[in-house]
């Protein structure tokens, strides 16, 4: 058997991987030099496995010459095979604990620190033990360093995404046939949820959304044994998640003929999702984004019924860099990806969400979530 | 049809619920009142879950007189059908954008946090507006009063839980027959899953654990398509969930005729975990009960191998208090439910878990847990 050109692929795909991760060490030291830090200590996973390929449970500590993965006895052999151009160091205790004398030792005397990751706690522990170590550290807080280098995707990360859209898409179709009167919002969701990773979903990235009826008009439901019923409209939303990466599709179906009501609201929510599709330009504001969608639902006198934001980024995290809505400071950039999903509801009555995910290229949103919106 | 028995049934239970959310409440606000608070502010999600029943996101705040539940457009129907006994109010952004001028009005002054669930970012923000706002306000850092209460289970949370542990134990026997030579790591952590959600669990508490051969010597390997083989251990770590409490349990069996060594580590982890079972008493240090399984493990000189804690707490979070380990400041009391998981671990090779649930009863451990432990 030739079995030797699987192997080589494999190997060709694992160098490209390690030198993704170069990559983005430099762009990251680039940015800890500007910021005049002499290192950064991370732990947010998603930050962690971007970096390091590390999916454990730890600590980064990058300088221009370091790049350290602290962990502890759990997981140090698993740091050893997923971050291999990182010096693994195994820790005992708490944070506070193991760095003032390792960062002592390294002759680091600024390091940054992820400000809305780490507790109020640990900080404070730490400050303590620096203190009472007489280690001459200043802890700068930081916010976003990683998540903005996130927020671009790189062509292998568009592929891994693509990916997990077309398996959210495919498994959407399949499901549809099983969403009938008299089963319930739990069963579908777990049918939903077994078809996604029968077609190889690594997990799911978030609970998956089965809300009928009244229940549509929860942006966050949670399945319950509600049993579906003719004359309803049911919101699905639902993700797949491969190499790490995540997709996030919502629709929203009506069983039997629908009424006049849900056909008015759904097609406003879908002007509305066209009109950012169409509208939003690289260097845009976020912010001006959402405007794009919400100026179409408030022209149609539903401005109250739209809540929540226009849509998030999505990577290794489902909801990322960066944040579309009306208080976002974030600007829209070529290489990001994020969801366009407006929405209505009315308490009581339902709702009506479409979600698709998006890439910016050349200035302008390319669609890659393909799911039928037939209701 | 007389459907008046079951619908009274569901009357009492949701009385009992409501009655033990008040009953903890009433502790808290005792707690509140010692440490010299004139409110609590919380927003980790098994906090709220247990004092409110709110499974969303968002805030309580908890003084003698008030109980608070805020949270936004997202989950704000949801937090009025959950939370029946508290105050729901509406916020809009974030924690420091709605909290200095709620906190005024009801004419707060001292205002606990969650210093270990707070980001460093969020407390600094929170000060700044604070200040900003000329609100007089002193934010003090407080941890684990909600996590203590929930370490001592009351005789519904044990029902829960007792049943989450019969059904972890039931489709871990189930899932035996299929744990068999040339089936992949991934293929039974996906059957067991499918076997714990069909027989009810909701969702899985945390990601199945099986870890064959040398992974089996990484205490927290992830499935992996390494075909399992004769000749090797197969380490198992699953859980339950139901009405929102957890079980947690570990097997290690050999596939085919286990060998000396598999046997010898075996016996011994073993006879740490029944040392320790037998020898936990209520009032004891955490760490004392760690003790008593480590010594059997270093007596026989394997002491290096036992790289993590004895065990932990059990309820709504499958992490919680106490921590059984050598460097936990916990005390063990009647009410506790806690893993005993000694377990031993040989970098390359392989490794022997073996993890029961206990309830501490009249100052000692009976044994929840009745999964076979042959091998």
């Amino acid at each position: 058997m030739d079995k030797g050109k699987p192997e080589m692929t494999n190997r060709i795909v694992e160098g490209e991987k390690r030198n993704s991760k170069i990559k983005r060490l430099r762009k990251l030291r680039t940015s800890i030099a500007e910021k005049g830090l002499d290192a950064l200590l991370l732990s947010q996973p998603e930050n962690l496995r971007y970096l390091s390929g590390f999916t454990g449970s730890g600590w980064l500590l990058i300088s221009g010459r370091n790049a350290i993965l602290a962990t502890d006895f759990l997981y140090v052999e698993q740091a050893k095979g997923e971050s291999p151009d990182f010096e693994i160091i195994r820790i005992k205790g708490e944070l506070h604990d193991w760095l003032p004398g390792l960062v002592s030792d390294l002759g680091w005397h600024k390091l940054g620190f992820e400000a809305n990751f780490i507790s109020y706690d640990g900080y404070h522990k730490l400050g303590e033990a620096v203190k009472t170590k007489q280690v001459n550290l200043e802890l700068i807080p930081t916010t976003g360093i990683v998540e903005q280098l996130r927020s671009i995707k790189e062509p292998e990360e568009l592929g891994f995404i693509t990916k997990a859209v077309e398996l959210a898409d495919a498994a959407f179709e399949q499901a549809k046939a099983i969403i009938r009167p008299g089963i319930t919002e739990k069963e579908i969701a777990w049918e939903i949820e077994k078809i996604l990773r029968q077609k190889g979903s690594e997990g799911i990235p978030f609970e998956i959304i089965v809300a009928s009826g009244p229940n549509s008009a929860l942006p966050h439901a949670r399945p319950t044994e509600k049993t579906i019923r003719s004359g309803e409209p049911v919101l699905i939303d639902m993700g797949a998640r491969i190499s790490g990466y995540c997709s996030d599709l919502s629709r929203t179906l009506f069983l039997g003929k629908a009424n006049k009501t849900f056909k008015e609201i759904y097609n406003i929510v879908l002007k509305a999702q066209t009109t950012a599709m169409e509208g939003i330009e690289s260097a845009m504001d976020a912010s001006q984004a959402d405007r794009l969608a919400r100026s179409v639902v408030e022209q149609a006198g539903y401005g109250d019924a739209f809540g929540h934001g226009l849509g998030h980024g999505v990577g290794l995290a489902v909801h990322e860099f960066p944040r579309l809505g009306l208080s976002s400071f974030d600007s829209l950039a070529d290489g990001m990806i994020f969801t366009i999903e407006p929405g209505i509801y009315f308490a009581g009555q339902g709702g009506v969400r479409i979600e698709d995910m998006v890439v910016l290229e050349n200035g302008k949103a390319r669609v890659l979530t393909k799911a039928s919106k037939d209701t």
